[in-house]
């Protein structure tokens, strides 16, 4: 069954958009993700909505339908709106004419099994939200398991994360952890921590890569703290041949993690 | 001579803000940088702002001094103003303490010298400021000589183009031109045009990249349109392990142009 909601001061659209902000988002322990190709990925790997909203003037279309029959059938709720509320929901212009509601993922390190993938990603302070998406759809591609994120990054439910994983959010696993506690976590078992540097490390390319590689990347602005690269099992340079000394952080990942993709395939 | 400004209203305060809009940009041929960083990065390169704007409250430093010396020699203009002018100016709720204005450069591909590097990124359609900064930054790293951008891309002298650069605004040449300009214009002299593509491609790990080499990247949501990867010399195609069938386009750019300068270097 339908709801229908016309009001901008709707108590629904009223908790829809609050989950926009990190606070509201943390206490309800729910996120936003929108449009129909992200919900679709979502419901692939098993994530059903437990609020569907969709604008009133949409396009129809099958795979909506589909959506819609599963969050009933899942006891979620389905809202039709305007398009003026929708995009107050999603703080887009244009929004995309569908959105869900998600119950955040179990983000603790114990729930993430190493063995389940030959790479990991690890993101450090990391505090662009989208460098955070980025980083995701980037482990989908390279076929990591997840992304660890290490201190105080940004939120990987937030809408803008969301959206840049181009639905990787759903693929890849998230786990956060304290510095003082993934490394023990990691010296617990299997796992090679890799992390691009300029001290005492060795060309990235070629370089002896092993599975679970734990590919980690430092903040935007301070890049990663020194006993952390000391901790590193491999330090790796890349080349710099402007006056640039360091590349975007997602990039660096990406750059990194794909020759660790071609080193333990090879 | 160091003018002093304490006034919203300020008329200089009002251009400098405009600067932030497009179109007043596009009409005065001026654009913004702010940090001291990327400041000292553009008068390395031969940049001197016009305009050099200071926040009162500012530490004293060096290069500052340098910068101000060089700015007042070239007959340009210094401002001390209060940080939330400047706050105002840049858009940024924490300003970093400087920011200057710099003449926009000449884009024309016709003023592109392509031997003077043996890569080129090109990007088509690319709409968003953040993914061009990024792009500038990692030609930088590579050594490619600058960034070419194909229809109607965002604006590399944006605040957020230029600040995702991080500095390398200044130091890739930057080109604009319609695929119909482009496309002749590259046919008249040496030049390999590479795409990352799933149609009639080979794999781009160890690719016959040839230098120039021109990396052409797609628009963020609908890629590189059929005719334009057609006319490439060389379709590649990078592992995609997970559910995502492409990446982020600054990070497509950047996977593929480090392993064109593995290619050539090598």
């Amino acid at each position: 069954m339908r709801k229908h909601i016309t009001g901008f001061s709707n108590p629904t659209v009223k908790y829809l958009r609050s989950l926009r902000d990190k606070k509201h988002r943390r206490r309800e322990g729910k996120f936003l993700a929108e449009g129909l190709r992200l919900l679709t990925d979502a419901r692939a790997c098993g994530h059903v909505p437990e609020m569907l909203v969709m604008a009133e003037a949409r396009e129809p279309h099958p795979l909506l339908d589909t959506l819609e029959a599963d969050v009933a059938a899942g006891g979620g709720t389905v809202i039709e709106t305007t398009p003026d509320i929708l995009a107050k929901i999603t703080g887009k212009a244009n929004p995309q004419a569908v959105c869900g509601v998600f119950a955040e993922f179990d983000t603790s390190l114990a729930a993430l099994d190493r063995t389940a993938a030959p790479i990991w990603l690890v993101a450090q302070a990391l505090r662009d939200p989208g460098n955070l998406g980025t980083m995701l759809r980037t482990g989908d591609a390279i076929g990591a398991g997840g992304l660890v994120l290490v201190d105080d990054c940004a939120d990987p439910f937030s809408v803008e994360a969301v959206r840049a994983s181009m639905g990787a959010v759903f693929t890849q696993r998230i786990a956060r952890a304290a510095w003082d506690e993934f490394l023990p976590w990691l010296r617990g078992g299997p796992g090679q921590l890799v992390a691009a540097s300029l001290r005492d490390s060795v060309a990235y390319r070629g370089a002896p890569y092993t599975a679970p590689c734990f590919v980690l990347v430092g903040n935007e602005s301070r890049g990663l703290p020194e006993d952390y690269e000391a901790a590193c099992d491999l330090r790796v340079t890349m080349p710099m041949k402007g006056r640039a000394d360091s590349l975007n952080a997602a990039v660096a990942g990406a750059v990194l993690g794909y020759e660790v993709l071609a080193g333990i395939d090879g």
